[in-house]
């Protein structure tokens, strides 16, 4: 398959336009979204939307209480599936959520978000990654700026940019406690990242992104254009935001711990071919090959 | 000296009172002050303020012009007055520049900030410490919470909170590229810390603190009582604050640096002793020890 998007390749970094749609059904068919026309012609010029309040307060705390007993289930855990902080034994990520937990299953398969996401992709989905982050206060890393989509096209062979991130906030989201910052905008652009690929590379980069982050003077270029926006809220929030989004966290020094719980999904007509790098194809759990969840529209 | 404040010679932590005002003339005389009551009541209550606007823009370009003259004309100094990135060479605080700059002495002796200091602190002034830090783009590192008291009082021998720190903005402060961070209301108690202070520690905390910075749960609850403020602005603002306010900030992955010129404003009734841990006392340019400048009120 020709690759549409190559990244780490040069020396050079580089930066060219999308060539894929950010809403994948045709805007004459905004009234058969859940979305409000605003939303939609928000979420196509920033690259991402918040709906507040999406879940009640029930379902959040529900939520609240099942990553902690997860947690605490996995805490001697020596699965990949459990992703640690770099320094320390603390339980960073736990991957796979929508597949290994009954509850999570359910949340990910919420009819309120396949709705949205099926609208946003134009097509039936599928779960190409699920997870829980854990965020904690006083200790939290930064995560560096990046897309999602130079990862899963270089290193999962996703062919086009049709997936949409979904983040549920599990704790109150203010502007100092190290939340998700977005560049808005960023969507329409590809940042050709320099390096190469080393194999394996995701036993390193889930801890702590080296490569497929973008060089300074393309970051500055992205935010001086479209600025950095940092959604923030109440537990309950979701935030969707396109696969090629820039993004990126400060970390938290703060008594506040930042949780979410994190899905994309996927177009069922842009699953995964071989990774563009050429590399071995990275873990199931990061990178869904043989999709079984399938949803009608 | 009798010990108001003691710290470090435990390993339990505790909270205690402060024990002294935090305004130090009486506010029947707040009409004498250049600030207006509404700002008066602010500090005390908050122990800090922020005043938008304080520096003129051509002040402001003046002063960012002169901080990277003196960057690059230290580039290749090896004076302790320099302090670097823990990991690289860029330099990230020069320590001392109102008395070794002209130009920074002029800014530092700024009436219209004598006015205001003298009258926070009720008596004549001096220079405790001055510098300037660069906070630069992508890679800035994040300060630990703490209060400044603590430490000077521990290692400096400085009797009671009866000074006051002033940030001069030379960037645009955003709420995203690593802002100083305070507690509200935190001024009023005084954490005293676990641990022993080690002779020379200063050539490690200056870069990365460690010793002096409160346990979680006494952080935890300070921040309960009083939230975390993050004063945001343009360049040429200031901020004032009590020296026993707790702050710290984030790192700061934006391509946006955050730069100041920072002072601290001792009383002369308040001059050093010999440090209350019994160390060594620490170098001139870090706490001042035979004030040269008083300046009249």
């Amino acid at each position: 398959m020709e690759d549409l998007y190559p990244s780490r390749y040069s020396s050079e970094p580089e930066i060219v336009k999308r060539k894929d749609p950010v809403i994948h059904t045709d805007r004459s068919k905004d009234h058969e979204s859940p979305l409000s026309t605003e939303q939609l012609d928000s979420y196509e010029q920033n690259g991402f939307l918040q709906i507040e309040n999406f879940f009640s307060e029930q379902e959040v705390s529900e939520m609240q209480k099942a990553i902690f007993e997860l947690q605490n289930s996995n805490q001697d855990s020596e699965s990949d599936m459990i992703i640690r902080e770099p320094e320390g034994n603390e339980i960073r990520s736990i991957f796979k959520v929508h597949d290994s937990d009954e509850y999570f299953k359910k949340v990910a398969n919420d009819q309120r978000i396949l709705d949205i996401v099926n609208h946003l992709l134009g097509s039936d989905v599928y779960i190409h990654q699920s997870r829980i982050n854990y965020k904690p206060g006083f200790t939290g890393k930064e995560f560096d700026w990046h897309s999602d989509f130079e990862t899963w096209h270089v290193e999962d062979g996703m062919p086009r940019m049709r997936a949409v991130s979904l983040s549920i906030a599990l704790s109150d989201n203010y502007t100092f406690n190290g939340p998700l910052m977005l560049v808005p905008g960023s969507q329409n652009y590809y940042v050709k990242c320099v390096g190469e690929t080393p194999e394996e590379n995701y036993k390193e980069s889930l801890k702590r992104q080296k490569l497929g982050v973008p060089d300074q003077e393309s970051m500055r270029w992205l935010a001086d254009q479209g600025g950095i926006s940092v959604p923030t809220g109440k537990a309950g929030a979701i935030t969707l935001f396109e696969s090629n989004t820039m993004h990126g966290s400060n970390g938290n020094i703060t008594p506040y711990p930042r949780n979410n719980m994190f899905m994309v999904y996927n177009s069922v007509e842009n699953q995964l071919v071989e990774p563009f790098s050429g590399n071995k194809a990275r873990p199931d759990f990061i990178a869904e090959r043989n999709p079984k969840l399938k949803v009608n529209k």
